[in-house]
């Protein structure tokens, strides 16, 4: 009986250690906050990021290690790394922790992104918009997600107002591109090398945090084998262990490297009835190198996510085909506290359970550019 | 945030809690066992069922109890009813501990039953096989399941051996019938009333223990519509609450009951990735009053028991759409240990894969007559 670390607490900790009961897997989940919503279905070790003595019990009690989090502190990546075996490595984990390193990785293996520069001071950042060109978004390099550590230039006059927002942390400036749609590849690979991908998604997000997902992404049999060669690229060069997602943007029908994710994400969600092997199933076979589960799609899954506090959960649970999913966390504005997943074996019967369920909820605005993809031909 | 008390910590208990999880169901399992193997997802209260401090304890810190074990005493199940909700009730379960109640209760329902009769003293036991006819089966009235407590005559001469081996324990002899096939139904009912059916399912048992489940039961379409409705009958006899699963015969084309489980049962393991609503989910909305959720067969579904140890995973794991259920338990003989789901899209495709994993697993007599079965037009 195998024993999986997973450093960080949340709902994706939650979803691996349930998905890895069925497995035969026990669990230790570290996280700094005693509330931490996976503690309720699996050992829960509080510690903070930096304190190597709890760490050492950690790296004692389990037999991998991998990440629910992934602004885990580079240096207590490597410190258990010679603990450990610890996945997806920690290189790939400080790439993908750097927007700057990551975009000049897709740029690297092929993959075009929205034209970018480093900041580093105020000056670099009016010549940076100069090179960019206006409007354009200034992030910080690390730390950042859901649209936080975030601002938006419209021109030359806000580059004071950006640099003082961001509180002068290094930081990368990027086109804003008017882009056509948003997509993601959740994409998975062994400790074998077994690399599989999930079928492309489609997402929407309402101010910067996902709102909606539909997969297969419709009308993207083109761009399809393109994005998958671009992960299967990024993971080869990262030698990459474990799920990771690939957001991309479709601009004049081309794909744009936007980030990428180095664990399961939220666009994945539908994959847990969605897939034979969702992907914290194909995480965790692929951090323990086992073969990888069948990522292909079932069906057509939408998934809406809860942010802030729950909704009335009466209309999900009446809907055939719809799952709730509750991720024992109290309310808070912004927060991740819970997701649906509607299945369906045709558009036209998608349409029918969303348009109910966005009703039922007071949630039109939710469900309506889902509506939308699902009838464009 | 509702709190879920599970009698029983076994592999049931284990799939409820992880089943609830996503619902922000909270669990608390009693066992007398400290290894029981809920207790790996769950919080687990050990204690002896007549220990009526702990017992309080538990009905204390839950918000409805239900059972994993149908064994409970029933004084213990009365006195939980006077502290916290308690499904299903008492009756219900005392029905269904006792064969002589449950098949007199299947008579009274309007569904046959091979002849039966009273069995409490030796005497009475040659008597009962006289009006029975041999060969028969005795069988304990209470405690027994996997084939224990049974034991069966072929004729007058093993009256004493059968007797002595049941230890004089009060019995019921039971006409042995010859039939061509075993189904179940696994059915659910709401505390508000509300009534679904799963697809009827096949079963083939080994020694007594199940072995392998199909679902649906294919060629039933005549038969479904009438198991349906006994079952339907039993649960509003009983005022039953939750799911339950009713063991049937059929010989000569006809319905006979056999035993009913006042649980989610072994033969609707199949519903986890099967159905939209798994047996375990419907339990949990039964015992909640929340609306049930959809009980249809998505597809064809095999499900294979693992007996006394677990197999090779990895045959499981490399094929498509099959899931591995490991209960996290020691191997010990006759004990259930897993199961594995195979789903397909059509007999054929079914045929292919069972074919592929019998072979490899050396399982090739625990496929065998579920293809003959798939195979039968």
């Amino acid at each position: 009986m195998q024993t999986i670390g997973i450093l960080g607490g949340g709902q994706l900790a939650r979803m691996l250690a349930l998905a890895g009961a069925p497995l035969g897997l026990r669990f230790l989940v570290v996280d700094s906050a005693e509330d931490a919503c996976a503690g309720q279905v699996a050992p829960l070790l509080r510690t903070d990021w930096r304190d190597f003595d709890r760490l050492g019990e950690f790296a004692a009690r389990v037999d991998v290690a991998t990440f629910d989090f992934e602004n885990v502190p580079a240096e207590t990546a490597h410190w258990l790394t010679e603990h450990v075996p610890v996945f997806p490595n920690p290189r790939a984990l400080a790439i993908s922790q750097d927007r700057l390193a990551e975009k000049t990785l897709f740029r690297e293996i092929g993959l075009d992104t929205p034209a970018f520069a480093p900041v580093n001071s105020r000056d670099e950042l009016a010549r940076a918009l100069e090179h960019v060109g206006a409007p354009a978004i200034l992030k910080t390099r690390r730390l950042g997600y859901d649209g936080k550590g975030q601002f938006r230039l419209k021109s030359a006059a806000d580059v004071d107002a950006a640099w003082e927002a961001l509180g002068g942390a290094p930081s990368i400036l990027e086109a804003f591109v008017p882009f056509e749609r948003e997509l993601s590849v959740i994409a998975v690979r062994s400790r074998e090398g077994e690399f599989r991908t999930y079928p492309l998604t489609q997402n929407w997000h309402a101010d910067g945090i996902l709102a909606a997902s539909l997969a297969p992404a419709p009308h993207a049999e083109a761009l399809a084998p393109v994005a998958y060669a671009h992960a299967r690229r990024i993971a080869e060069e990262l030698d990459y262990v474990g799920v990771f997602a690939l957001e991309l943007f479709v601009r004049d029908g081309e794909l744009l490297g936007n980030e990428m994710a180095p664990r399961v994400h939220n666009s994945g969600h539908w994959t847990i009835e969605g897939a034979p092997a969702s992907q914290f199933e194909n995480h965790l076979r692929a951090v323990l190198g086992l073969p990888l589960g069948d990522s292909g799609a079932l069906d057509i899954h939408v998934m809406l996510n809860w942010i802030g506090e729950l909704p009335d959960p009466l209309p999900i649970l009446a809907e055939p085909r719809a799952h709730w999913h509750d991720y024992g966390k109290s309310a808070r504005a912004g927060r991740k506290v819970g997701h649906a997943t509607v299945c369906a074996r045709s558009a036209v019967e998608m349409r029918e359970r969303l348009t109910r369920i966005g009703k039922a909820l007071g949630r039109e605005a939710q469900v309506a550019p889902v509506l939308a993809a699902l009838t464009s031909d």
